[in-house]
C-alpha cells in the first residue's frame, strides 16, 4: 500500500510517496483508506450533489481568478449549513485532511485554491448564500459567507440603506472572502474595510465547534477579540460562515470631482482640509498621476483625459452627504453641497494648492468619472506584464515613497505605474518595463528589494488590502517583525494544531523564514 | 524552608504552604530565595527608586478606585521605557512571578490590582507618559501607556485636534487601561470605541519579545490582528507600552439639547433619523430617564430638572460639526447647525414622537445638561447600595429588554435606576433598594439571574465597556459560550503558557465554569 505523506513548506508543498519500510513520523499523514472513508461520510453530510469529485466538475474551482495559482483537490464539498461545515470540519480533523475554504476566487493571492500536492478538500461557501436578517432600527444585516458582494448591495438597498464595501470584483467576490481577506476598495478612507464593517461573526473552528458571536452588538467587552482574529486570517483558524454587518443610509447628494493638485505631498492637506469641510463625508480620495490617466486614454480611446494635458497629481474625489439640505438646489442649478465645496475648492485654487478642479455636473459625468478610475487595472494589464505591489505607508510619508522610489525604478529599464486609495495611504504601485527594455531581461529581485527597503525605512506595509495567499509569503517571512511571527505561529499552533485549515498560505512557516 | 506555590481559580486564589515533604508539582511554584534574586534583578532593571516594596509606599497601588478590590504584590515596579519593560517580563517568567499591568486604577471590576496571594508584582506604565509623537499630516499620536487620557486630549488639542475618548475618569485613566480595557464612554456613538481609535500599538509579550507596531497605516493585512487580540485583553496576553491613535478635528460647532421621547422603542428611531440628518454627526445620544433625573435633583439641589415634570424618555444628545458653514449665525443668533435641527425636531413633534425638546443656547446651558449626566454615578451612589450591571443590547432590543426587566425588579424588592449610552445599546442598569426595603434583605442573585436570563434571550451582552476584570469572572464563565472560552485558553495557554500575565482576571479558568 502506498503512504502519501505531506510536508507543508509553503508554497513549495509537495507529495512524499515514502518506502513503506521507513517508519512514518508526520501527523499529516494520510492513508488511502482513510480517504475513502473521508468521502464517503462528508457525501453522506451534504449529499451527493454536492460533493465534486470528477475533473471536470472541479475545475471552475481549482484556478483562481488571475490564472497564476492552482491545485487539485481530492473533493470540492458544498454545504448548505453551518451545521453541516461544522460536520465536514471534523471529518476533515480526524482524517488529516486538509481544508481550503473558498469564496469568489478573486483575491489575487492564491489563498483560496489548494496548494500543489496538499491532500485537501475545497469547501466553497457558494450555496451558503442567505441574507438572514436586517435589522432597521439597528442598521444591520446578518449575512452567510456565500453572499455575493453586490447582491449584499442590491438587497439592502431595498430597505433605503446601503452596505459600502466597493471595488471592482463586487459581482463575483463573496462575503466570507472580503471577510477572510480584511477586503479595502475605494470606500475605506469613510467606512473602514471590511473588519470596521462588521459587528460579529458566526464560524467554524479547526476542531469542529461552532462560535456563535452574531449578536450585532456596537459594544461587548466580554473576552479576546474572536472577531478580530478570524477576520483577516484567510481561513487559516477556522472558518467564517456568516457575520453581522453595519449599514448606513443612502446619501441623498454627491460631488464627484477630480482635482489637479499641486504635489502628491500637497494632496494629504487637501483631503484634511475637505474632510474637516464636510464632516468626514469624504467617501472617495483616489490617486491618479498624469501617466496612469494617459495610459488609460491611450488603451481606451473611449475615455477622454480629465485635464489636457493630464494633471501630474490627478485625485478623484467624491464627497457623499445625507444631509437633506445639501441636496437642495441653488440658483445656479447646483446642489448645496457642491456650491460649498466649490468654495472651498476656490480657496484652495488661491493657496495655489490645487491648480484646476473638474466637477462632475450629471449622474453621466460622475460616472465617467469613475469608469476611468476602474478602467485602471485592465489598463495595466493591456499594457503588458508588470509586478503589482499592493503597499499602504502613513500619509505623511506617501510623497517621499513614490518621490524615492520612481527614479530607482526608472534606473532599472522599468517603467513605474502608480494609482491609489491615497485616503488609506493605500498605493497600488506596478513595475512594468519602460520603452525600450523587454520585461524578461529587467532587474525585477533589485527593484523589489528596493520598494521593500524605502517601505520598511518609511513604516510602510507591503500588504495593504489583498492578503498574503501564496504569492506574498516570502515578503512576509522576511519583512514581518520576528516577534510577531512568533506570536502568531502560537496561535496558529494553538487553533489549528493539525494544521489543517488552509495550509501552505498566509503564514511562513519558520524555515521559510531562515 | 518554606515552599511557597499558588494555585489559581479565578477570584479565589490562595497561598498553599506546602509540607516539604510533598513532591512540588506546580509550575507556578516560586522559591523564596528565586524571588529574592529576581528583586535584585529588577532593581537593577529600573534603579532603586523606583521599586517599591514598603508597605507604605506600596499602599496606593494596591486597592482599585472601588476599594472593593485589593491585594498585596511583593513589589511596585515602574519601568520608564519599553526596554526595561521587556527586562522586567523576562525576570518575572523566568522566576514564576506574576505581573499586574497596572494604569490608574479606575477600571471599575478588580482588573488593575493583584489577585489576594498571588506571587505577583505591579507593573506600574505610570513613568512611561509621552506623547512620543503627533503626525499632523496623517492625523495620528504615538503615546505611551502611562499618559493620562486628559493629558492627551490637552496635548493634541494644542495642534487643533481631539482624541474623542471621553468619560468621567479622563483625569485618572491612562491610554494602557483604556486599551487594555477598550474603553468605552459618551462619543463611541461617533467615532467608536478605544479598539477603533487604535492604528497599531508596541507591546510586550509574556516571554519579553517586543512587538513593535506602531506604524500607524489605515490599512495593513500582513498576519492577524495582534492589536486587536491585545486591546480589551485586559493585560492577560502581554503589556501595552504604546499605541499610534486616530485624531480628529476639533468641531466647529455643536448643538447639545435634551429631547423628551415619546417612549424608549422610539428614540433609536429619533436616532437614526438625527444621524441621517447630519450626515453621521451624533456624538453622544444619552438614556435619561425620569427617575435618574428626579433622583439627580433630588441629591444635587443646584441642578435643574431638564422638563418640569421631567420625560419618562429623556435623551441627551449632542451633535457636533466641524463645517465651517454650520457656525455661521442666523437671524435669530442661532447657528446654522441649530437651526437645521430644530427644523428636523419640529418634524419629529408633528409626528408625535418628540414631545418636547431643549435646545442648550449657551456653553452655559450646554455645560450644565452635561454636568446633569456626569452627576449620575454620584447620584446612584448617595442614593444607597446597589448592584451595577453594564450591559449592552442590539438597539432594536433595548426597549424590550427595560419593559420587561423593570417589572421583575420592582416586584422583587428593587427600584432600577436607568442611565446608557443609547447610541451604542449600552444600558447601565442599577439594582438598588426600592423605598420601604432594606437592602440586605433583597435577593439580588435572582434578580441577576432574571436580568442575564433576559439579556440570553435578546442577544445582550453582561459587559459592554467595563471589561471582566475580577469581578464578572463567574458571570463570564457562566455565559460566554464554551466554544469561545475554549478557543481563548487556547490563545492564552498559546501566549502565556506560564499563566503570569495578570492571572486571576478576565479569563475565567475550566474549573470555574464548570
Amino acid at each position: 500500500m502506498l503512504d502519501v505523506s505531506f510536508e507543508n513548506h509553503g508554497k513549495g508543498s509537495q507529495v512524499v510517496a515514502k518506502d513503506q519500510t521507513e517508519p512514518n513520523t508526520t501527523d499529516a499523514s494520510v492513508q488511502l483508506r482513510d480517504i475513502e472513508a473521508a468521502m464517503a461520510a462528508l457525501e453522506e453530510v451534504v449529499g451527493a450533489a454536492h460533493i465534486l469529485t470528477e475533473p471536470a466538475d472541479k475545475a471552475g474551482y481549482l484556478t483562481d481568478w488571475t490564472g497564476a495559482f492552482s491545485g487539485d483537490a481530492l473533493a470540492v464539498v458544498r454545504p448548505s449549513r453551518t451545521a453541516e461545515v461544522s460536520d465536514i470540519v471534523k471529518i476533515c480533523a480526524a482524517n488529516g485532511l486538509a481544508i481550503v475554504p473558498q469564496g469568489g476566487q478573486t483575491g489575487l493571492c492564491g489563498g483560496g485554491v489548494p496548494v500543489a500536492g496538499q491532500a485537501s478538500i475545497i469547501l466553497s461557501l457558494a450555496r451558503m448564500n442567505a441574507v438572514r436578517s436586517i435589522d432597521l432600527a439597528g442598521r444591520t444585516a446578518v449575512v452567510e459567507a456565500g453572499v455575493v458582494l453586490e447582491a449584499l448591495h442590491n438587497r439592502v438597498l431595498e430597505e433605503g440603506l446601503i452596505f459600502p464595501l466597493m471595488f471592482g470584483a463586487k459581482s463575483s467576490c463573496t462575503i466570507g472572502g472580503n471577510l477572510s481577506t480584511n477586503a479595502g476598495g475605494s470606500n475605506v478612507v469613510r467606512y473602514g474595510n471590511t473588519r470596521e464593517l462588521c459587528l460579529g461573526i458566526e464560524a467554524v473552528m479547526p476542531d469542529g465547534t461552532i462560535v456563535n458571536a452574531l449578536t450585532g452588538l456596537r459594544k461587548d467587552n466580554t473576552g479576546y477579540d474572536l472577531k478580530n482574529l478570524l477576520i483577516g486570517a484567510e481561513g487559516t483558524l477556522g472558518i467564517i460562515t456568516a457575520a453581522v454587518f453595519k449599514l448606513y443610509p443612502v446619501p441623498v447628494t454627491r460631488m464627484t470631482a477630480f482635482l489637479s493638485v499641486s504635489s502628491l505631498a500637497a494632496a494629504t492637506g487637501v483631503l484634511n482640509r475637505l474632510q474637516d469641510f464636510s464632516g468626514g463625508a469624504v467617501e472617495a480620495y483616489e490617486y491618479m498621476p498624469r501617466k496612469m490617466v494617459e495610459l488609460i486614454c491611450m488603451h481606451f480611446p473611449a475615455i477622454q483625459p480629465t485635464f489636457d494635458p493630464p494633471a501630474d497629481t490627478g485625485v478623484l474625489v467624491e464627497i457623499a452627504s445625507s444631509r437633506a439640505s445639501d441636496s437642495e438646489l441653488t440658483d445656479d442649478g447646483s446642489t448645496r453641497l457642491t456650491e460649498s465645496v466649490m468654495m472651498l475648492l476656490a480657496e484652495l485654487m488661491e493657496e495655489g494648492v490645487i491648480l484646476d478642479a473638474i466637477i462632475a455636473q450629471s449622474e453621466k459625468q460622475r460616472n465617467d468619472l469613475w469608469q476611468m478610475r476602474e478602467s485602471v487595472l485592465e489598463a495595466i494589464t493591456e499594457n503588458g506584464p508588470c509586478y503589482h505591489l499592493d503597499l499602504s505607508l502613513p500619509l505623511a510619508n506617501i510623497a517621499s515613497f513614490v518621490e524615492e522610489l520612481d527614479p530607482i525604478s526608472t534606473s532599472l529599464g522599468f517603467q513605474p505605474l502608480v494609482v491609489g486609495h491615497l485616503g488609506d495611504g493605500n498605493l497600488h504601485y506596478a513595475l512594468s518595463a519602460a520603452d525600450g527594455f523587454e520585461w524578461s531581461d529587467l532587474p525585477l529581485d533589485k527593484a523589489k528589494a528596493a520598494a521593500f527597503d524605502l517601505l520598511t525605512r518609511l513604516n510602510g506595509s507591503f500588504s495593504a488590502e489583498h492578503g498574503i495567499g501564496q504569492s506574498k509569503l516570502p515578503v512576509m517571512a522576511h519583512l514581518k517583525e520576528p516577534s510577531q511571527l512568533q506570536a502568531m505561529r502560537a496561535i496558529k499552533a494553538a487553533l489549528d494544531p493539525k494544521n489543517i485549515m488552509n495550509p501552505g498560505k498566509f503564514l511562513p512557516l519558520p524555515d521559510v523564514a531562515a
